[in-house]
C-alpha cells in the first residue's frame, strides 16, 4: 500500500481502471444533462433547402446587374410561397416570386430582396438595386451540414444540442447510464437530521452535501446511513454498497485515532488499498481501495477535507464513470482579492470564488478555512493552490487554481 | 404600445410587476437547486460543543507553562473520551484527559495536544511543551454560530447550504413554488420531431431548446405545441397556455410579414401589448404582452434570434418569477480572442465562449453568428456587446459580456 502520495499519483491510482458503466437509450426530453454514448451525427441538412430570410421577393440575380435607381427593373410576379410550402414554379428570366420568411427559395432564383426595398403593382414589383448571385439567400446546411458530427460521445447534452437533436428528428437518445454511488458514514457521534441533538452528538452532515454534489456530478446517490466505529459493521456496510451501486464513499474513520477503522475495514472485507493519505491540506487523511472492480473512496469525518479530496478526486471518477470526456477539474491562473495570512508548510488548496473584474480572474477567499468548516464551501466555485513551503500570500499573488461545480 | 426599444427599457417594463408565485415545503433531499423562500437562521452552533480535532489529551493549558523539552510535566490519565460521549469528569490541575477527534472537550480542560507530541506511561502521559489557552481547541460554532443566517431569501439551494441544513436539523425547506411556462410554436413550416421531411417544412426545434433552457432557469416547461399561422389559433392556444402556466413564451409569427400573427393574436385575446420590437441584433423581432398579470413573451421564429432575447429577458424574468434575487445577467469585462469581421450598424450581442488565460477572461466566438443558427449556442456561455455604429472588432478589443446560462 502507497502512503503519503501526491496528488496527482492519486489521480492516476483512481482514474487509471475506470470506464463507463453501460449505455442506454432516453427519450429526447429525458437527455438534458445526460452524457452522450454515442456521437450524434447529422443525417440531414438543418435548413434542408435554401430559404429566404425576409419577407421579399426571389429572382435571377442577373435579371439586376446593370439595375440602379434611375435604371429599375420590373418582373412579373409568377406565384406567392408562403413558409411551410413548396414553390411550384420556375423562375425564369424577368419573372420573380413572392416568398415569405422561411420559405424555399424557388429553382432558378438565387437572390432575394425584402418588401420594404421593391414597389409592387398589382402582379408586378420594380428593383432598384443591383443584387449579387446569391443575396441574402440562406443556404441549406446553414445551421449543421448533413453528415457533421454535431456533438461528440462524452459531451453532456445542453439545450441547443437537444434543440439541435429535435431538428434533426432524434428522438431516442443514447446515452451513459447514470452511476450509482453508496455513501456511508461511520463515527460514534452522528445523529440522523431529524434526530435532536444529545450530549457529544451532531447530526450527520456528511452524506447529505455528498449526495447532492453526487447528483450535481450526474450520478444517483444512495444514502446507506451511519455506522458505528467498529471494523466489522463498517465492511458489511461497505459490501452492501459494492452490491447495489457502482462506487462507495465513506466518511470518518480514516485517520490514525484508536477509534479509525477504514483501514481495517476494507482489508477485512479483501479489497485491495491503493493507497493511503495524500500530501495536501485539507484532506490528507483518506484512502483509496478497490473490490471486484469497484472503487472505495475513504474520506475525512471533517466536511471541509472530506469534501477537498471529493472535488479534486471523487468528482472526476464519477465523472469519467458516467462516460464524460471532460473529467478533469479545468485550471485557471487567478490573483487572490484578499490575504490568506498562514504559512503553509504542505500543499495546499484555499476554497475561494471566481470573480472577474475589467477582464481579470480573481478569486476571493469565502471564509475560514479549517478541516471542519462547510460554510466556506458555499459560493466556492475554485480551488487555489498554494505550494508547499510557501509564507502567507497576499492580495495580488497569483496562484493557480481549479475550477469545481 | 411602445416600438423599437432599448433592451433595458424592455428589461424594465417585463421585471417590474414580477412576483414569485407562491412557496411549499419540500424535504430536504428534494431541496437542491430550489430557491428559499426564506432566510435559513441556525437555531443551533455547528459544532454544538466544544470539540477536539485530533487524537489527544485535554488538560488545563497554565499546567505547561512553565514546561519545556528538559523540563516535562506529567499528568495523570483520569478518562478516556470517543467521539460521541459525553466527559463525565471535569480536569483539575495535575490532570489530563484522553480524547478523540471529534469528541467534546470536558469541562475545566482548555488546550489539546496531538498523541504523537506526548509520552504516555499507563495511566501518565508527560507534555514537552509550553501550550496556549485555547490551543488546538475547535470551538463551539466554529462553523456556524447560533443566530447566523447560513443562507438567504431568494437563492438557490447548493450542496454544501444543503449540507448545513442537514447538519442543522432543518428536515423540511421553505422554497418557492417553481413556476410553469407553457411554449408555443407558430409556423405552417414546422414538423413534430418524429415526421418525415417534407418539402418546404422543417422540424419545430425552438420548443425543444426552450424547454430544457427553461428547467436550467428553474421552471417547469409545458409544450403546448405547434400551429398554423393564423390569428384565432394562435389566440385560443396562447389562452389554453395563460390557463395552465404562469408564463407563455411563442416562437415565430413576430415580425413585418403577411403571415405575422402575433401581434394581431394578443390584440385579439384582450392582452396589452407592452412593446414590439428591441434594438438589437439578433433577436429584435418580439413581442411582450401582459393578461390577468401574466406575462406572453413572443420570441422570433429563427432559433438564435430567439435564444438571445430568452437569455437576455426571457430567463430573467423566469428567475425572477422563481424568486430568485440574483436574476440579471451576470456582467464582466471579455478580451475577444478572435476577430468579428463585420461592421455593426445596430446595437449586438456576440455568442461567445468564456475562456480563462493567464488570469485574463478571454471570449472566443462560438461560431457563425447568423439569426438561424442554434449551433453557435453550443458552449455559449456568455454574450458580448458590440455598440451600435461598430467596426468589425479584431481579437483583443475588450468588450462588456453578460454571462448566460
Amino acid at each position: 500500500m502507497k502512503k503519503n502520495i501526491s496528488l496527482e499519483e492519486a489521480q492516476g491510482l483512481v482514474l487509471e481502471s475506470c470506464m463507463p458503466i453501460g449505455q442506454e437509450f432516453v427519450d429526447l426530453h429525458d437527455s438534458l444533462g445526460r452524457v452522450l454514448s454515442e456521437d450524434i451525427k447529422a443525417q440531414e441538412n438543418i435548413p434542408p433547402f435554401a430559404r429566404s430570410p425576409y419577407d421579399g421577393y426571389a429572382f435571377r440575380a442577373e435579371d439586376t446587374f446593370w439595375v440602379n435607381k434611375e435604371n429599375p427593373v420590373t418582373l412579373e410576379v409568377i406565384e406567392e410561397v408562403p413558409a411551410g410550402y413548396a414553390p411550384q414554379q420556375k423562375v425564369v428570366q424577368g419573372k420573380a416570386v413572392k416568398i415569405l420568411t422561411g420559405a424555399p427559395i424557388p429553382e432558378g432564383a438565387d437572390a432575394i430582396i425584402k418588401y420594404e426595398e421593391t414597389e409592387a403593382n398589382g402582379n408586378f414589383v420594380t428593383i432598384f438595386s443591383s443584387l449579387k448571385s446569391g443575396q441574402d439567400v440562406v443556404p441549406a446546411g446553414e445551421d449543421v451540414a448533413k453528415g457533421e458530427i454535431i456533438a461528440s460521445k462524452g459531451t453532456v447534452v445542453s439545450p441547443p444540442i437537444l434543440g439541435l437533436m429535435a431538428g434533426l428528428g432524434v428522438t431516442r437518445v443514447p446515452v451513459y447510464r447514470r452511476p450509482r454511488i453508496a455513501i456511508i458514514s461511520t463515527g460514534d457521534e452522528l445523529l440522523a437530521i431529524d434526530e435532536p441533538l444529545r450530549p457529544g452528538k451532531i447530526r450527520n452532515s456528511n452524506s447529505h452535501t455528498l449526495a447532492a454534489y453526487i447528483r450535481k456530478a450526474g450520478a444517483d446517490p444512495i444514502i446507506l446511513g451511519t455506522t458505528k466505529d467498529k471494523v466489522e459493521e463498517v465492511g458489511s456496510l461497505i459490501l452492501q454498497g459494492l452490491e447495489q451501486a457502482d462506487m462507495v464513499i465513506t466518511t470518518g474513520g480514516v485517520s490514525v485515532g484508536d477509534y479509525d477503522v477504514l483501514g481495517e475495514a476494507v482489508d477485512y472485507i479483501g479489497a485491495e488499498t491503493l493507497y493511503w493519505k495524500i500530501e495536501i491540506k485539507p484532506g490528507s487523511p483518506n484512502l483509496a481501495a478497490v473490490k471486484d472492480g469497484k472503487l472505495i473512496l475513504a474520506l475525512s469525518g471533517n466536511p471541509a477535507a472530506a469534501l477537498v479530496i471529493f472535488h479534486l478526486l471523487g468528482t472526476l471518477y464519477i465523472k469519467k464513470l458516467a462516460g464524460r470526456i471532460d473529467y478533469l477539474n479545468r485550471r485557471t491562473e487567478v490573483i487572490l482579492k484578499n490575504d490568506f495570512r498562514k504559512a503553509s508548510p504542505r500543499r495546499r488548496f484555499l476554497r475561494g470564488k471566481l470573480i472577474m473584474e475589467n477582464g481579470s480572474a480573481l478569486m476571493e477567499i469565502t471564509g475560514e478555512q479549517g478541516n471542519g468548516v462547510l460554510r466556506s464551501l458555499i459560493d466556492c466555485d475554485v480551488l487555489a493552490e498554494i505550494p508547499e513551503g510557501s509564507e502567507p500570500q497576499m492580495a495580488g499573488t497569483k496562484l493557480t487554481a481549479y475550477l469545481i461545480d
